[in-house]
């Protein structure tokens, strides 16, 4: 009997709706406030930032939202998935849990980002909007908006924060290619990169920040909207298409899981995986626990509050009830750039309060001693922003292992570390600068 | 009307046997010659290099060997790989061409190179092998050997071609994440290298010379075997499963080939892709045009000469009968490191010689500029190595075009580009070396 390593989905077989759980959730969101009146926000306060479309789904209630046969059709450059069984890593950590991956690296930007670039892309071509801009951090989303942008003949400006610029070179080379542009962050473009500029030259930037910059652009141009790769309710929304694969590959190997676990920066991948399986949590009694799992270098979950704040650290965005260190918190320089962000998105925060879901952080180094693990055991090599959840993943087989019980585990394998060799580098040499 | 872009085998049909055409060439292999005594050499004389299953492999007739099952496992991390059909560059072009992609570069490498890595690793580790050598151009199969050694716990010594060596250097740090060591060539660790260096310190290497290197080490250490990652035909064998598998998922989606594209090197590539259906040509009479394309820097098929030559620089080989520059050349330096190599392997050299298949040269900047086509349409990133076949494809598209044919064109992804970002800086800022 051969093992099978990999479960694969169909084209035929791929989900044509999203799941929108703010149909499900037990307590609906708070409002997000506008930052002037304090008041709710109206959708169309929303407008000058983002398309009508975008806007819907951000309030929407409803359960399945279908996804435009256009996006599909691109989605189909690289989805469904696949999902992997991590025998190997099993065997060396001697552990009665099954380990199953949900592999997003094969998008050709590398990572899970596509799946709401693609829509965010298509949307706005639809209501015909000539540029987007947005903040990057480790590269993975500015990749994924260059490329999606470029099917629509869309003018990409990415911010991308000074530090990750530096230190992963080919993400910029990759934006270039897909048509992209990349300014680092902080700026002398926008009035907020300025301002951050004249307070500390040597700033070496966070996604608040760059959010701040690419927001001015996009309000203070009429051709031009912004665009978000994390936190908001629209753009989790998208990322469901993770979860509802992963769902019916497990159903084909016969398994449910226990734990599903993702990396947190501000909630899209996490989401995006665990979301299908909490609305059977809420509507059938199920109990899988789901776990997010930020770094210990920006634990807003595990340390922040739960509080009214800004999305960006100019305090540009509307104010949203969310997990927090607060807005002008500025992370040290780990290198999962995508986990450097102070706040949680609003449903995440309120599942988290709720006590619906659970968190964990994670320390960069053990972090990469995962990766090590992990890549030399199923080969693939992990970002480092994945690298925090496959740290959680052995702990829990390694808990399993102890308590003598089978587990189904599911993570998201959120993207890979081709184009951060260099702090794979850092790490065997010592020379990483957070531990 | 959806279109469905990829065609998915499940690993329960993945082939599992490995195809043989030397079982069903019409002119038999010349024999490999004793570099000494001039002589055919006997299978003895290749035990100190390579394990005994390799040595059979490579002068077996059988048509069809056994995949081990423990290799049809570690395949199945990566394996069976998508086909692609490629419709928006089919729309870019405006051709009647059907152009169809099997896509090697979802291996944690990044490169079909694992194919025979795995193998070839395996058959070492049955024989109590404990540390194996080899030498790499771009860093594509030093990576794959390091990834397939890890798995059997063999020690793995890579000789890096210098120049790539300096271009690439995340490819080494993959390398040493496998628990892989890398030197770059020539160096000072062998009688070959110091020899190179003193005629020329600023030598940037060559395949030819890190073979040497790699083949001095090893037969001179009872403990050590070599490995090569092309060129022989046991290399070439194990590279069919490409083509087994493009076999099946062409007759998914109703297709045979007109034209099967692969970028040359040594041969495994092209060899991988296109014996399967040359075996059609031979037995079926169906009349699919296979087409090596080779750098036009290092033009052996289309410039050399068919001829009894050295492997390696420094003339430690066997004497193959085969199309090359000469064993001295060493090629410019462009990025497709993986086609640096002045000779073809025997069984294309026969092929091409007996007219059976046919070979096309392309320049660095054609090559970039296709990968740049294709990676704005498909997304994906192509290696300098696959851009070549690419542009070769893009040529044929066109000529469909004019002529007003349809066609179906199959061509191997070999590998992404992932790592090769700094290459493309060069090409969009006017700083290639080499036209």
């Amino acid at each position: 009997m051969t093992k099978i390593r990999k479960i694969q989905l169909n084209e035929n077989d791929m989900p044509t709706q999203w799941y929108n759980i703010q149909a499900d959730m037990p307590n609906p969101l708070l409002p997000l406030l506008h930052p002037g009146t304090k008041q709710p926000i109206q959708p169309a306060d929303l407008e000058p930032l983002f398309a009508q479309a975008l806007i819907e789904q951000e309030v929407s209630k409803e359960r399945y939202i279908d996804i435009p046969e256009e996006v599909l059709d691109i989605y189909k450059l690289y989805r469904p998935t696949p999902m992997h069984r991590a025998y190997n890593l099993e065997k060396i950590l001697g552990t009665p849990a099954k380990i199953y991956y949900k592999n997003e690296s094969v998008s050709p930007p590398g990572s899970h980002k596509p799946n709401t670039a693609i829509p965010q892309a298509y949307y706005n071509y639809k209501q015909g909007v000539k540029k987007m801009t947005t903040e990057t951090g480790a590269g993975q989303w500015g990749s994924a908006l260059s490329f999606a942008t470029n099917f629509f003949g869309i003018e990409c400006k990415v911010f991308m924060v000074k530090v990750s610029y530096q230190q992963k070179p080919y993400r910029k080379s990759m934006m270039n290619l897909w048509n992209g542009s990349v300014i680092p962050s902080p700026s002398m473009e926008t009035n907020a990169g300025r301002g951050f500029l004249a307070e500390d030259p040597d700033c070496p930037g966070s996604l608040g920040i760059a959010i701040s910059e690419a927001i001015e652009v996009a309000a203070t141009h009429d051709d031009t909207k912004y665009s978000l790769g994390s936190v908001l309710n629209h753009v989790l929304l998208h990322q469901t298409i993770i979860g509802l694969e992963a769902l019916k590959q497990l159903e084909m190997a016969g398994d449910y899981p226990d734990l599903v676990i993702g990396p947190f920066g501000g909630g899209s991948n996490f989401g995006g995986l665990s979301f299908p399986f909490l609305r059977h949590n809420f509507t059938e009694g199920k109990k899988t626990r789901c776990i997010a799992v930020e770094s210990t270098s920006c634990p807003k979950l595990t340390k922040g509050k739960f509080e009214y704040d800004f999305g960006d650290t100019a305090g540009m965005t509307p104010l949203i009830p969310m997990y927090t260190l607060g807005h002008t918190f500025i992370p040290p320089s780990i290198h999962a750039g995508g986990l450097r962000y102070h706040g949680a998105g609003a449903i995440v925060s309120q599942l988290l309060k709720d006590g619906l879901i659970e968190a964990s952080a994670v320390a960069q180094t053990e972090s990469f001693e995962a990766a090590v693990t992990f890549a030399r055991a199923e080969g693939m090599i992990p970002a480092p922003e994945t690298s925090h959840a496959i740290a959680q993943v052995i702990r829990e087989a390694n808990m399993a292992k102890q308590e003598g019980v089978s587990k189904n585990i599911l993570f998201n394998f959120s993207g890979h570390g081709l184009l951060d060799m260099g702090a794979y580098d850092e790490y065997f040499t010592n020379h990483l600068l957070v531990k």
